[in-house]
């Protein structure tokens, strides 16, 4: 079986990690020996905006529909190109027209990577993000100017897309330690998550045997903090999801780790995966940044396509590198990108 | 001289820290020797609203202008009052129509007092949070019902009120470490944050020589559990303050211990001077409630009201009670709230 994966590096250190993860997912089909990928590398980002105007072509989203998935390094230069150009034009345009609509991000403590907390106590929880609509509606506007001027942002929540996020945390709590997190702040904002709080409930009936519990996000960030063991699945709207996964990769040891997937659950279109990370313009192109997170993020394909177990394989191998001390400097260490790519190879059989 | 003070212990553990934090401000008035506080209590909040279907009376606003300053426990009942009525009620009823537009939450690594952090460093940072408008403008609605339901919650940001959560930043910058952070998501919501930006860098102008930047609100919340010392004062919105000072109290160790204090900075009204911690009725009555962040929220009173160096002393009993070992259940102690209480007074002189 072949698969066909639109990449698209995108910019700043995008361009290193992403070749390096395409080498670990050629290892790990040939470690399968039942599938191979056939990659094909679109150019698009910043640089293509420099030179033409667009981020990608006007058939951009054609063209990747082409595709059975998409694997998206970082998008973003902002000393360059204003983020509202490069993100809503690439990265928020295919979640958007790819009805990407689920954002799946784990959190983990893994073997060898020093938490930043004094006490992990081994957490391992996912944050289902919802990923389509919410505080990022793109609604809004401005008036009057000076020291008169007011600007209104819409956040707008569909009972589709709100259901259909918490669904998805519910069917997945049932393989895993059977509890769901919602995120709320009904308490602050009276329209928004009280509509939220009611779906949640609603669609928790379907699910009596699942914990559920609502966490105000002030309360639910410090508890990432304190408790981080205590979470299971975290279901989030589209800006506390956001805020949820940096603190999730945080206490993983770096923001540099910490893996995505955006699905289309109806695998109507392609699912694109991207790491949390961004561009990191400062360290981009040395050779320095670390590869894991876009590695993980390639295990999250495979879970996709439906090789959990050699996903298993491929966390192994992450682990084992950083069990090694071979870590690059986010994490503490003095390895390069290459130093940790071939570890991972070697250590994923 | 007598400062009158407007009490309203409020609703779950307010009813017992708040007595305790008035104990400990009467001996800082003792040990100046300069003034005295004349306390007023009121018995307002969910009892209240439970007997009489008000959380105050309808004159309650203007009978709390009668006074210097409002010294507030908790509020909250949500078993037995929902929150919209609780909070919009009294809480944030009393933030709008005394215009304490400002929200001031110190973060402070204490001697003693073991953070959840690896490497703390030592950290001390101050978010100002806009306190008046925002993402709680209590704007929105919803349409439809069943499954064609949507609800929207529209976040207004002024010019005015923009300008003044960061002009106090910066103000409060000068005599401290000259440097603010603004915290920011302008890559995903597009309207509101893009406006908050041009505000910061436009004050920004004026306070040239104090260092200021920008941190999207999801790597900042990262960055307080990576590296709070980085952190000097912290500029945010009504809800992205909320968030990063409950990060705060996480990190500092609890947040029965982070304080705060909601200023209307023209003194045209009384400020209301309110813990970050919530009513927690889970340990109320049980004499078991950590009184610090109360007791550290009277200290911030004492700085408002022109004590800074009583404050301080104030600040150093709590230390000198932690470095003891006093500690209550939340800081992994035994202590009960009496005991932590005696030990701030016998440390204040
Ligand atoms: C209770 C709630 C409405 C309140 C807020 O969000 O402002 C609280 O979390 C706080 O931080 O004071
Ligand atoms: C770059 C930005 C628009 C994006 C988001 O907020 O969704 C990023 O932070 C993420 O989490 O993927």
């Amino acid at each position: 079986k072949i698969y066909r994966i639109a990449v698209i590096p995108g910019d700043g250190i995008g361009k290193e990690v992403v070749p390096a993860a395409m080498a670990v997912l050629d290892k790990a089909a040939q470690v399968d020996g039942s599938f191979q990928f056939e990659w094909a590398t679109f150019p698009w980002g910043c640089n293509y905006y420099l030179e033409t105007g667009k981020m990608m072509p006007d058939d951009g989203i054609e063209i990747l529909k082409g595709y059975d998935q998409i694997f998206l390094g970082a998008v973003g230069m902002p000393a360059l190109v204003p983020d509202h150009i490069s993100l809503w034009g690439l990265l928020i345009k295919i979640r958007r027209e790819m009805q990407q609509s689920i954002n799946v991000r784990p959190a983990k403590l893994l073997q060898g990577l020093p938490s930043p907390l004094r006490n992990p106590n081994g957490f391992d929880f996912v944050v289902v993000r919802e990923n389509s609509e919410g505080e990022y509606a793109e609604s809004g506007g401005r008036i009057h100017s000076g020291q008169e001027e007011v600007a209104i942002q819409n956040a707008i929540f569909t009972r589709k897309g709100t259901e259909r996020a918490m669904r998805y945390a519910f069917e997945m709590a049932k393989s895993r330690r059977q509890h769901v997190t919602s995120a709320t702040k009904s308490n602050g904002l009276t329209y928004s998550m009280p509509f939220w709080d009611e779906v949640f409930a609603e669609v928790g009936r379907d699910y009596v045997e699942i914990g559920q519990v609502s966490n105000h996000i002030d309360a639910l960030a410090a508890f990432l903090v304190m408790k981080p063991e205590n979470f299971d699945v975290i279901v989030a709207s589209n800006l506390f999801g956001d805020i949820l996964t940096d603190l999730g990769g945080a206490i993983m040891g770096s923001i540099g780790i910490a893996p995505a997937a955006n699905l289309n659950i109806e695998r109507k279109y392609p699912s694109m995966f991207e790491p949390v990370h961004g561009s990191a313009p400062d360290i981009a192109g040395k050779g320095i940044a670390n590869p894991l997170g876009q590695i993980w993020t390639g295990k999250m394909m495979l879970d996709f396509l439906g090789y959990p177990e050699l996903g298993l394989k491929v966390l192994d191998a992450i682990e084992a590198t950083l069990a090694q001390g071979i870590k690059t400097g986010d994490l503490g260490g003095t390895a390069t990108l290459q130093d940790v790519t071939d570890a991972v190879l070697h250590h994923l059989q």
